[in-house]
């Protein structure tokens, strides 16, 4: 059954969500942080991970068509922070898909998220993402605008390794991404992985770790946006090496496997 | 100021607490089970860690004295489970002080509670436990029950071998206990460690692991009771081997470092 284009910039209904310190504390662990990050795994003046905003900022959209979940992959991921999120708070956030495009063996599905201080309606997070549905394309629609990312013809001004640990997906999934894909392993075979595989959302918030660190001495108040293309899964236990360019406050990034095939590609991020 | 005798005997008020499915995964995962434990970690078929029972049983008790709680630390601790369980529930708890023990360098208070099932109010779970306050002895008072627990004159039954996580006590604590002595370095040090230490009672949750994998089948209906005594403290990271001794349904052990140090102490089990 084809897609459904008429739902292209209806926005759904604005839905709040809220979270606290030890929702903030848990998602942290989940994507790696440690006790060489205290001031984002423990209360102690608590700060948040700035890639938590792409959960802050998570609201069910308008159905755009019935496929089988099974063949939807997160693909693009991006955020832009207005403001540093407070380690327990709420947002009320509105969305929309913004595009239905034809790649040939599947559709991409754009979507955009606004999430607001529910007392005060100032903007907090504007999120971007696509899903990619195979067989969904072929519809004889515009293939999408393309982008120009190219990798700088020089070696990276900053490398960053962080393993993760075999638990990753078990603790990141605590967070509230429960799909069976990242713990069940016959659902997993089923779906042609020799294991769980990690949440494309974890290796973002591994990344986003990186570029805090390299790039934005820490401060959560520096990062102030972030994108990337999800092209391979990881394993979890896998090491992922973030390798950041630097052009003034615009930064470029790639996220890849000791093996070198690239995770987390076409990657920007803003750091003021 | 002296300790005060007269809370002796008298039931606190009772106490409710429910849990989430999330809330017995969360703690599995701060009790070290992962990606080999699944029924633990994930909502699949999801059962219930015995030793959860002594978070699921804690309860405000009376007010036994004025003293420095840096100078309070967990001595023994001991559940008896009268039902499986389930991941998601609630209890009504109530607790009374049973003693308070003159050891000459500090008081022992030991403590019990009886966890009901709100509905019913049949019993599930049975907890004992006791602190040790150092610097509250020397009253003139009984030095209380001894113990003549020995390890049996023979090589352990059955010996396992636990790995704990760097952040374990960083993932342990959002179960629940939040003392900075198990994530604030600085406050550590102010208590005499070169780092944080982990809980007690995640030694005690992974110790309960052992057991249940080793002689119960991992089935948590067959595990009955636990108890044992705090004897050293553990950094996150370090390894424990709990020695196990079998006689029938009754199970003696001792869980220790891999120098040697025996962490817990006097162990001994009821399975089924």
């Amino acid at each position: 059954m084809p897609l459904d284009h008429s739902v292209i910039g209806l926005e759904g209904e604005p839905q709040e969500r809220s979270w606290t310190a030890k929702d903030t504390m848990l998602y942290a662990l989940g994507v790696g942080a440690g006790t060489s990050e205290l001031e984002f795994t423990t209360e102690k003046g608590q700060r948040v991970l700035p890639t938590f905003a792409v959960l802050a900022a998570q609201a069910r959209g308008r159905r755009f068509g019935d496929f089988d979940p099974a063949m939807l992959v997160h693909a693009e991921q991006g955020f832009e922070l207005h403001r540093e999120l407070p380690p327990a708070g709420s947002v009320r956030t509105t969305s929309k898909v913004t595009g239905i495009y034809d790649k040939g063996s599947g559709a991409l599905v754009t979507t955009e998220a606004t999430a607001v201080d529910p007392e005060t309606g100032e903007p907090v997070i504007s999120s971007r993402s696509s899903v990619f549905i195979r067989g969904e394309g072929g519809f004889g629609g515009e293939r999408g605008p393309r982008d120009d990312w190219a990798a700088p013809d020089r070696a990276p001004d900053h490398k960053v390794t962080y393993s993760t640990l075999p638990e990753q997906a078990l603790i990141y999934r605590l967070s509230g991404d429960y799909n069976p894909l990242h713990s069940d392993p016959e659902f997993a075979a089923r779906a042609g992985f020799d294991r769980p595989i990690l949440h494309g959302l974890c290796t973002y918030g591994v990344t986003g770790r990186a570029l805090l660190h390299a790039v934005a001495g820490s401060d959560p108040a520096r990062f102030k946006a972030m994108s990337g293309r999800f092209s391979s899964p990881v394993f979890p236990g896998e090491s992922l090496t973030v390798s950041i360019w630097v052009d003034g406050t615009d930064v470029l990034f790639r996220t890849a496997k000791d093996d070198g095939t690239v995770v987390l590609d076409r990657g920007r991020a803003v750091i003021a």
